[in-house]
């Protein structure tokens, strides 16, 4: 079985940016504990700030195919249409999540352009978000 | 530990109503299933079509303490200002759930006046919904 | 044939409240009315101010079947998207009606939320929409 | 006793034009049926897609008494003042119908320019509609 | 003489909710120092989370007619356009009072349903805004 | 020196439409009154309820020259854009003048379409608007 | 008999300001045209740049009355609540004016706060609007 | 093979309206151009300033069948509900056609109330828009 | 104890002014009943219609405090965010009154920009809402 | 000559996604159709799925000219001012195509950023939208 | 040469008023920075609340003419459309300053009514956002 | 001391794009003009018309400090809520500057989503706009 961490702009500074809002954890340890507690899960790890090698990464799930992708697209959740578009192209279920619970925080953080075509939508749980997603993913397996 | 789970309006009609969203299984093979998989944890259950009625539930945990609650506000979740008042009001955890992914539905789905002072939201994944909503609490325990 | 008359907030009111918009008949009438034009039909009648007290009564229809439902949500008919659940949820068809013109009175009431989940609606007709209400649903029959 | 039906854009159609809203049933059957249930009433009939044409023919009420008009006036029911002004300008009640619910359809559907100043609003009931319309201004005689 | 006290949603919880925003003092206390100040005015006081009940509650003044209401309705301010329909219907003057000044909070605070239909609104001194809610009636009368 | 006087919908009915908002005096007293009021000009009139009959009208200005329209388009202000395109492709000055005044009236009357084509306005002054809309273009000659 | 003519913000620079909006004409030889062609009626005019002057302006005429008004609010028309509420206040009948055809310019001249309560409105006819608007008043007399 | 091209109000006057947006062509050098480019395709050509007769013209497509109409509606593409129901209501495929480009002009252009029920949109393309219209429908046969 | 009262645009006519919204009592009788009423307390008076000397006298509170202030700011309140600024900059608590009910009149007298900074608003009761803003102020003293 | 058709995000996938609205041609069959139809043409193809280098293509043609843009923008047609900007930037025409009929679909696919910069605009023939927008620049040349 | 320095209402409270958006300096030391920063500069200073002395000493830079305006109009900044005319009516360039980021504060702050007539705007960096105006007119002489 | 200058997209054509808008000079000019007025600071500079790259160019910043940044970010301002997260996650101050006054151009343009983050904003005084820029973040330093 195999899972697909995807990362948006700026959440390669985790840890270090805005604490309040995303704790001061890392990447790294989160994808330790998911290797450790899902021993007999495969994951991969890809992080851009670029919206079209986010979609890219989303095409390549279509000649190396995988079960599942849990998806942080950061501020472009809010802005693109095209990411939209990667997610409802491709054939493996994507969960959105966020670490802070963006409906606390800024007017325009309110809308995902990307939720209407996810599988689901798990937000504000800190970093455990990414756990929460893969649980939500291996259920439906 | 001790988790109170919440649901609001419709929602004792769960395994009949609108299979297409709802899928056809019931409330109580989903505590069941929650009382075998987390034998430490003891769950409260609680279902009123009646917003102010909810509101009495939630108050009660000021007086009976728990460790969290699941919440599913159905149709309450888009127009109830009492609702959020009530879940400022208490001082436990609660994390907004939803069977269906309320995103792909009519516009009107997509505000929730209550996400913002929930600790965080899971939608979309079915009655796994609930199972991910426990999960998010024991997490934070 | 059995038809249930569903009245919502501030109905138990009528022939008392805002003559200028409801008339100085009563509900009584209307129903002594309908019981002897339609000798042949069973009418059931049911009133609250509750919102919660209204789904559950439109939920009852899935235990004791009637043929059609006539109702007047009052006030919730634009704002209770629990009360639009309700109807989605049950099998009858329901025919929403208003005795006041509600397009010719305040903005917000233009607006329905249950308009687009019954089978049509009546309004403005005074005491006369119950009835005709009955009307379109044994045209239905 | 008179009543005057008047049919808006495209209704000529009828019984060919869409039948998932309109149903495939003619006019001429609609008006045979209540002629024959009515025998006491006599029914105008009119039709036009030219908003202006339809406008005159309200207009002739005021040379041409009758006691009630059923008014179909199909698109131009969401843009057009000028027929707003003509139902205000004339002295008989005029009753608003649609075949289809339009509150489920598109949109732009869902505002009416003409019900504030029609005394009734009748929709959603298919053919049967103009038979409900016909009962409302009877029961106002 | 005889003044209605009617408090909606979560105001059972005075003085142990959101002190920021509504102090620490109970209801009781606002009550006792009223009947102390007002000596020859009787005070009834009713409190319910349920919408409906409070809409019986005014009711209840068309058969035991009082001399006026301090209404705070809490969250429902906002949201019910069944409660202003009660205020309507009834035949007291109703104050709308609030605890805190909601101008100075959330966006969807700013908005009230039932300030058109009562007789005047104070919102903001803490829990002397009962106080003044009566001094308003008591110059009325 | 020529002019021509243009009217719109349901202005045929000038002197028994809503007195209160037109008054009681006939289109054909304001022409003989302009008339013998400005012996030099010459007056031509038209009305109709067809939109695209007026515009016809308007274009037959590029065959027929005149020195100015003045122009009360009725409820077709608010909503024609072929109108404002036809005022656009003829070459002589066109005044807006509407009897009564529209922005104290309906909000949908507050938008006119063909304001900004129009080269100037005039509105509220009873039929005297149709004399002042003459002198304004006198005034430009 | 008597007519008040007003002018608002920047009007005290006519003639050198924007002449593509305004012309190069003064108001000085306005006010000398309008005495010479109607020899019976008498002028006052005043300009001011401050809002709150010309509304003590628009209150004198409640001691010094006047037989009419013709304002050219600038700006002010715009945006101000109280020049509204000033000419609401007074007896005298008030007629908006305006140079240039305020509706072909920016979007937020679009809309004026005080033609709801002027008698009428005059608009885009450059200096000539003023003639109109005392001919618009002489007429009413 | 038979192609029905149907202009709408104002464009009986390409060739001397507004030439920066509609150019100094004729219609009829348009017709005859395409008839010698397509000698194997019949044209038929009806214009009208009409609402309602452009919805005849559309609705004779039923008993005289054609393969295919391009459809410039002029001002009615961005009002007219019934000309949309037109289109919905035949058969035939319809092209929509601009001859300037209506994104670059007033706002009011912006938005097609067909554009949704036509199989594409052609604009901005001069008089060549009908020629690009035409070849659309032939690569579809 | 010193209260300063502070009263904007137009309401230098209370007594004359739009009877049906503003009743027919004067400033000076209220400010005599204060006095009498309120032995202890001095009260400073200051009308104007300029927004800027309200501001000036907002702002002479820094050198000459006083305990509080009650301002009715007339049509300013919808208006100006430069007084919202100068309540925000000095140091007295400000109480917001209004005469009439001012959400039961035009849509644009619905939204204060001065609320929000105020310590409280009163509106509604008459004259009488004077006498409340100052019985707000005594019960903070 | 030489024509250069650039590819948006997710267009890569044509021929495999969503072929309910974009077919099951791939982009090779077009470039290959185009090319033997018109032998004279020169035809320079690019796809990218990342915003800038779109922008940076676009660039190039400053340096090495050619004759016309075909641009399929997919989704950053809705959201990219910068895309705007780089087609405004350089000197050769623009035409915007869509495989799919965009007004059919979401909301927010309706709104397009970049048509007004473009010299027109082509939507819904599926794959042959590509040819037509050749054709229009063939026209132009 | 010769700058002008005005500031508008609440201005002159600086130092005093709300230190945490506008710091503890003083106007009177931003000036003496600048008479020794730029020797060869004349200043002049004018400050008021009165939006009308604003628009007056803007004005009088017609007579008086001087080599530009540095201009911080408060509050005013976002409601006066009567300054954004007395802008675009003078000669000289005008720089809008804000000494906090108006951006980073409350909604109403975010639109200016008077940014498009002026030359540039420079905001957020304290008094020194003043010297940052100097500085830019200078760059034009 | 060392400053980093950061061009969104599209300014890489600076000097040859849209000179009506952006000048005739170019970027290199520019930064030798800074260099060669202030010695003492270092500057680096970047362009890139990819957001992502733009937000990893900011992220650099966190390893290699500087003393602050000046950002034109083009057409990204307006649309780009990943942008704004990256200045919000470094620490550096950043000076958001415009070359044309965006105020005066497009309405879209009229917003930027990254104002709220930024020290401050400078906008329309053409290439100096960055002079100004450094000009700012030296005064802070």
């Amino acid at each position: 079985m195999k899972i697909l961490i995807i990362n948006g702009p700026n959440l390669n500074l985790l840890g270090t940016r805005e604490p309040q809002h995303y704790g001061t954890g890392t990447m790294d340890s989160v994808l330790d504990a998911l290797k450790s507690q899902y021993p007999r899960v495969e994951f991969d790890y890809y992080q851009s700030n670029v919206e079209g090698f986010l979609i890219d990464c989303l095409h390549k799930t279509l000649e190396e195919p995988c079960d599942g992708v849990v998806l942080n697209a950061g501020g472009y959740t809010h802005t693109s249409v095209a990411l939209r578009d990667a997610i409802t192209a491709i054939k493996v279920p994507v969960v959105e999540v966020h670490i802070s619970n963006v409906h606390s925080r800024e007017e325009f953080r309110h809308r995902s352009l990307i939720s209407a075509v996810c599988k689901g939508v798990i937000c504000g749980f800190g970093l455990d978000s990414y756990r929460l997603g893969v649980e939500a993913l291996l259920a439906r397996s």
